[in-house]
């Protein structure tokens, strides 16, 4: 990692209720759906394009865990938290499935920001990811509790906009 | 896919509140995490053994999706559901990362079964899986929502053990 080169970061000084972050948008294709499944969840209807036209999906269609991998590398890029994004619990649905040729992009909104009791430092920030297809249709609804932390005191604030 | 070599599938009419489900164990190294994390999850600790030292998890570290991937082909292999492991929901949550060198393995149990009010063909487990490594400390619990459905009318049953 080049971090001279990193997107600005974010600390919880910077952040509010109600912002909105948006991703890039991210093509998704048929190898790359049988790809991931073959690694990590080979079921019919995630693997061939005939076998899953019998299927509940009726016709291929991306592993619900391939559509959050690829919300959490949009997330990543669109939401330069510092020290990162991590994650202690999510909750996740998804109300149809990722096809081949969808294109995704991912909108993500603070839902609330909470301060931790003992580590005046830090707060979990609740953030919620709605991933959208080409059609603006939500493919996944993702709620996670994030980590975010204050800038330390000494560096240079950021005037407000 | 060669459904005559797959593993004997499950009906709802097979399963019981309180039954567990064993996976087999899979090994994690360096090379895979860095893999994974580079595709969906690029952060320093999770692409990096020296970035990552100085960071919240102070070495290497999955991304927790690929934790959770890891997790779903150990479900697909273990809880052979007929008609595939088709989920609506999910809740997820990491209690420590996995680390290079970690063998994981998975214990699903059925919580409760929910018969479907409109469709009698099928019902709502709810699963909870944990995802366990080599010193049988839970990495990751993820609480599922998934469709069974019963066997069809005509197929031999299958006689109780």
């Amino acid at each position: 990692m080049d971090l001279d080169s990193a997107p600005k970061t974010l600390h919880l000084d910077d952040l509010n209720v109600g912002d909105v972050f948006l991703s890039r948008a991210q093509a998704v294709d048929a190898q790359q759906i049988v790809q991931f499944a073959s690694q990590f969840d080979p079921q019919p209807f995630h693997l061939d394009e005939e076998a899953a036209k019998d299927t509940y999906f009726q016709g291929l269609a991306a592993s619900g865990w391939h559509t959050a991998a690829i919300t959490m590398r949009l997330m990543v890029e669109s939401f330069p938290l510092a020290q990162g994004l991590i994650g202690a619990g999510v909750e996740l649905s998804w109300s149809q499935p990722t096809r081949p040729g969808d294109v995704l992009r991912v909108k993500s909104t603070i839902l609330s920001i909470t301060p931790s009791r003992s580590k005046p430092d830090r707060a979990i920030i609740l953030f919620e990811t709605i991933t959208l297809n080409q059609r603006d249709e939500a493919v996944q609804k993702l709620t996670s509790r994030i980590v975010a932390f204050r800038r330390p005191q000494g560096d240079a604030l950021r005037t407000p906009a």
